[in-house]
């Protein structure tokens, strides 16, 4: 398989191709994995060539990526990811920011930048990325991508690199909602229950939204009407998506440090703009912020959780406005990510499984428009996804 | 049992009275029932002198009656309703409006005026109505009273005259929680689930409001936040409360007629103002016009009866205003009951139970706070208001 990347998804160096292990759903499809997947025999690098030198290659293949193969998925390579997962405009110094295929003036989105390029340049059928507070769905809304965080615990990461474990998952993209689902089909458990309830408007995120992503995405939210019926408006966060943001960005912090300050204390590794500040800043989290953090989760669990239990299904925009331009400043970046992430918080706190379709563009560069079910409903959503791809023209 | 009725809420003539039949959860306890459940012996007049006429004594005491007298109640006589339980004033001109102890210039609401009277006047601890479009919970807000319109089908209306079937349910008053859930133990099936989520308060009925009556109930609601956290907004009729009124309207007219309309061809009985209107607009009801009605209820029952089955619970007033002054004119109590129906429907059209809490005066009149959960989870309804009672200062 030789692969023209013109848009740097994958890692530099040998490409790590493996074939399937057997025939499947996935027969005849090229996928990429994020290089913060082991893949056995190679080291991996999590985005840091610090992180690279002091690990051994892998000794053990990620049992997702083993699915994928066992299900006739042929690994195409190793994608680029930001350092150690911990950015969402997709920056990777040391590696090269892959190029965003569907506005090369921008940044493809992050951390899972690589898969997201991969996939929008028609180089692989699918990529699998993770999404710990925006990581899927971010870089998936940016390159105008079909892509999907699953519901928390639902599949495994053995095998994968920590960034804040009880709000990491896996995730992938696609270009069309079929194999989107394809994907879910062979990863997800069998519970197809759910999401078959009535569409919840979730107010705050539509007006977090730049106004121009709102006008441009709410014509969609129309026809999805036709589906299931008139939206419902909610104010699901009244404290505000900022104090949601709040609290997020101290509870990943404590975990991040907890799963990789260690590392970070012994190596001292070179981080690029950006994720060197992070860690920093999480080196210092105050215990007892993080411990205010994570009763507003368990609160907001209450709050969303039993709303969604009976089928309903929240939409909004993924993310509050397109990708940032490359020429943007670190000012303008930094209040992009804080927007993005009051609203990529609310499934990534409670847990809930969202997929967001590449619905619309906004001055040349794609705005996706997500689906937020219930705990387990993944494939429900999935189903939902797919109908609602058929109804907004999107490839099916 | 001697009763001094000064408040005119037990039919005129004999009481009717029947003591316990076995002793247990209800001992000690008196309750009145609304002339619509048959007592075995007596007529069952239905507010109405020709019902009375062209009808035999009950040869069977209703089952509902039954099981509170099995459980140590005792009867202390039967209600006045509203003719054929088909209005909300609570007026009866042929045996005399009951007057509103809690309010005595203004009407204490119906059709279940006699039970309300009754409980409110302290002439029984509880009392049995029935509530169709809101018959028992508007004279518990116009009263006082706790009171509770259960599922749709939880309790039997076996030997109760019927209204319209598909939104007829039983419902009593009390002038406590703790005693309105006592009668709710006795006649509502086992299920202790739900009604243990967030609260979801429904804007349109806030806005609907009279702004004196929002203004006076929202403390309470702030209250609340202190047992269930912060309250979500929500907009479940995006269509509007008028859109929800018009079709529960005709759904019920029809339902109307189609029960008592040969009753009324044949004896073409004498109706006080209001209900002749009423009977006279059922009898032309547009069979398309029942069927969108119809379509539009299954619509909102896909809509809300989800967003509710994880344990959510809907709050707000439960009528928009206090009761009607006695001497106000048609017009205007065609307005009230206009816009106090189209939020007594949400319950009604989608089976839902609710519970009404005498929360707060406005001008010297009662209104009521209404919470309202998921099918079936009447006790844990039941068991929240007894909770809310005590944050609330009312009696538990």
């Amino acid at each position: 398989m030789d692969i023209a990347d013109d848009v740097g998804a994958f890692l530099p160096g040998p490409r790590f191709e493996h074939p399937p292990l057997a025939s499947g759903r996935l027969s005849g499809l090229t996928f990429a994995v994020k290089d913060l997947f082991d893949i056995a025999g190679a080291v991996t690098t999590f985005g840091n060539p610090d992180w690279a030198r002091t690990h051994k290659p892998a000794s053990a293949t990620a049992p997702i990526v083993s699915t994928l193969l066992q299900a006739g998925g042929h690994l195409a390579g190793k994608t680029k990811t930001v350092e150690l997962a911990y950015g969402l405009t997709g920056e990777n110094v040391w590696y090269g920011t892959p190029i965003n295929p569907a506005a090369p003036d921008r940044f493809p989105g992050g951390s899972s930048c690589g898969s997201a390029a991969a996939v929008a340049a028609q180089l692989v059928d699918f990529a699998l990325g993770s999404d710990t507070g925006g990581s899927v769905r971010i870089p998936a809304s940016y390159c105008g991508l079909f892509g999907i965080r699953p519901s928390a615990g639902a599949i495994s990461l053995a095998g994968a690199c920590p960034l804040a474990p009880s709000l990491d998952t896996p995730g992938w993209f696609a270009r069309s909602a079929s194999l989107l689902t394809a994907v879910g089909d062979v990863l997800l458990p069998a519970n197809r229950q759910g999401a078959d309830g009535p569409l919840l408007r979730v107010e705050e995120a539509w007006v977090n939204a730049q106004p121009e992503v709102a006008d441009t995405l709410r014509p969609a939210l129309e026809k999805l009407e036709q589906l299931r019926g008139r939206a419902v408006g909610i104010r699901l966060v009244p404290e505000g998506l900022s104090t949601l943001y709040k609290h997020f960005r101290v509870v990943q912090a404590e975990e991040a440090w907890a799963a990789l300050g260690a590392w970070v204390e012994t190596v001292t590794p070179s981080f690029g703009p950006g994720v060197a500040e992070r860690f920093a800043a999480a080196r210092t989290t105050n215990p007892a912020d993080a411990g205010i953090g994570r009763g507003y989760r368990r609160m907001l669990q209450a709050r969303v959780r039993p709303i969604l239990a009976g089928g309903a299904v929240l939409v909004y925009p993924t993310s509050p406005c397109p990708a940032p331009l490359l020429t943007s400043r670190q000012a303008e970046q930094d209040a992009v990510r804080e927007a993005t992430m009051g609203v990529t918080a609310i499934a990534g706190f409670c847990g809930l499984p969202e997929v967001t379709l590449p619905v619309a563009v906004v001055g040349g560069a794609p705005v996706g428009l997500s689906l937020v079910a219930g705990q387990g409903q993944d494939r429900a959503l999935l189903a939902l996804a797919c109908d609602a791809a058929a109804i907004l023209g999107l490839p099916v």
